[in-house]
């Protein structure tokens, strides 16, 4: 053995993470040694002395629960150590060489105090976005500037449209990036403009979100500049600049604003039953974690293909106690239309941000948006959502 | 129509992407017009005039294809003005909400000239790394320090065993971040000086990369502390810190090392045939656009679980031509072993970097690391791999 034993000052204190391991039930024990293994020291554990590694850096199985015919649960702990009590890292030991191993899903994680403490989470969260935008008690609502194509003078006149009717954020669309038809800097300067001078004579707090999608040497400027041009928060892709890129913008003081996050690239996590992470996991956990304020996700019964029990694992996960990081609105959109508002806030309940784009250039602008504001201040709800965690 | 009719100035040029729609071949057409929407609009496209909008920034369908009983590859090609030029938007167009697609596989794209010029792609590439090494026909060695667990010193001890037999490449384990017992900086310098050191007494040339694994806001600043410590490389991970990210690290021209890219958290982009992104467009083009100079993937035959058809996709894509981007180096790794050399040099060629970790310590570490480098020097070929495009 050429690995000297190991004396290490650990906490003790662990991180859970749960696999599903498809397959065969009599493999699950070795396959989950495996995980333990393969996450952390990646090495020949037979190599490893009975030392301080093996005790505290080797994952440990906490149990194994048979959850179906060929799905057992595995209960995985971690020394919080091993993270580094960094993003990335935690990433790395959560899901980074398993996402390479065969039929294993990682469908949930906890993290002690000692972890949660080092994430400040949504700058913001449901509570403070709210207040930010003088909304007690309606679910908040949110559309996007499209198509790409449009220049910068004519997104902005739809954002002041938008701005006019109440519609609280306005995001740019996701691909709208820095095409040679509406480059960012122009955009940004004339789409939050349009939304303060509508804000200025409605007397509403309608917010404008720029896309800020790159390149990575620009991030910041690009965040500062839009900011001092009226920008009210961001949207941001963690599938294209990385959880920790999302998280790192959310912690700027010197920026602060609220940050949407897109699911644009991540839908191959989520595209396996049998593979990948838990929808509520990617998209909830891991976006409140890495800062996002709010969480966009394809509704069921839109053009995506997400289930119900999907999306309700999304929004309890924005919702859900993790320690003192704040709970984050969900986000559903992706096809959602004028006539669903009552059956969407039925189920995702009050406390949530309907997203709702094409829908509401099927007519005259200015008035499905005003039909929009005016069927979310109807239907909202004081009663509890439908789903679990509402 | 709200929208007005919209004049652009486009230059023609497109580039193609290929998706594969799984399910039934008759609503691939349907399914196809759905993508181009989707990827760049995403509007209703009733709601679009008969202008430039339609003709140019709608994707377009280019050719539909049955490759298979319930498998069509459809070729779309999108105006090169729609990827802004820039990666993150590239990828936004390419695969961001079609991630979200169910049945819907990325397999190919292809950028014209006018869109790879914007592309440095690897600073150093196979034959600049071979010249910077002084190699310049064998395959080349890498190998990982680790366990995590063990602190700087011992990693350093380790390092300078494997810089003294020979080994080109010594990365850091893609675990080891910034853990208390073995702190980034700490590791670096004392890596880094074995190496060095080793170097000095033997004539040789390794280079140590270390990992550089967030948090964001220090990357470049550790990139650059660690090549002033003597760090000839990094290893990034581009499924944690982002495609771009690695990107911006490897055109700094302040920083200038090579680039080892890890697919760590990428996984799920390949986990299944009908979802996803092929092996070859993820870990070998898209790695080799974005900047690696090496791409490392879990080799057929270890303890992952990838074909050998998907493990020469990957080394084909790192390889072919992509106009003046420079082909990058396959590193095959994931369970390699000193026995398999031979047939692994068969199978990938020399132009490649022979991933060996573990199993180099079972035994005496130095003589297994004198006994990779021998195995290579004996077994390297003159001969092309039996791979196509190797």
């Amino acid at each position: 053995v050429t690995i000297p034993a190991t004396t290490l000052a650990v906490s003790g204190d662990r991180f859970a993470a749960t696999y599903d391991l498809i397959g065969d039930p009599g493999e699950a024990r070795a396959r989950a040694e495996a995980i333990c293994v393969e996450q952390t020291i990646e090495f020949p554990a037979d190599l490893i002395a009975d030392d301080d590694i093996r005790r505290h850096v080797i994952g440990r199985i906490e149990a194994l629960d048979v959850v179906g015919p060929a799905r057992v649960r595995a209960h995985i702990s971690y020394a919080v150590e091993t993270s580094a009590f960094q993003l990335p890292q935690l990433l790395t030991v959560l899901f980074g060489n398993c996402s390479l191993l065969p039929r294993v899903r990682l469908v949930g994680f906890e993290l002690p105090p000692s972890m949660l403490g080092h994430f400040r989470g949504p700058r913001y969260g449901s509570e403070g976005l709210r207040e930010r935008l003088g909304i007690t008690d309606r679910p908040l609502m949110a559309t996007a500037l499209k198509p790409m194509g449009l220049g910068a003078t004519q997104l902005a006149a739809m954002a002041g449209v938008l701005a006019t009717a109440g519609i609280d954020l306005i995001k740019d669309d996701q691909g709208l990036a820095d095409q040679p038809w509406a480059r960012f800097e122009d955009r940004v300067r004339a789409c939050a403009a349009a939304v303060h001078e509508a804000n200025d004579r409605t007397g509403g707090r309608a917010v404008y979100l720029p896309v800020l999608n790159g390149p990575t040497e620009e991030l910041v400027a690009r965040a500062q500049a839009a900011k001092e041009a009226g920008a009210g928060g961001f949207l941001i892709l963690p599938g294209l600049i990385g959880f920790d890129a999302m998280r790192a913008l959310a912690d700027d003081d010197l920026i602060g604003l609220p940050i949407m996050a897109h699911p644009g690239f991540l839908g191959s996590f989520v595209s396996s039953e049998d593979a990948g992470i838990e929808h509520g996991v990617v998209l909830g956990a891991l976006m409140r974690l890495a800062g996002a304020d709010l969480s966009i996700f394809p509704s069921y019964g839109g053009r995506f293909s997400f289930s119900r029990d999907a999306c309700a694992s999304i929004a309890e996960a924005c919702r859900q106690p993790m320690g003192l990081v704040r709970p984050c609105l969900p986000a559903p959109g992706g096809g959602m239309t004028l006539p669903r508002i009552g059956e969407l806030l039925d189920f995702y309940g009050n406390d949530v941000a309907l997203l709702i784009g094409g829908d509401l250039h099927r007519g005259d602008l200015l008035d499905n948006a005003r039909r929009m504001r005016e069927a979310v201040e109807r239907l909202s709800t004081a009663q509890p959502a439908a789903i679990a965690g509402g």
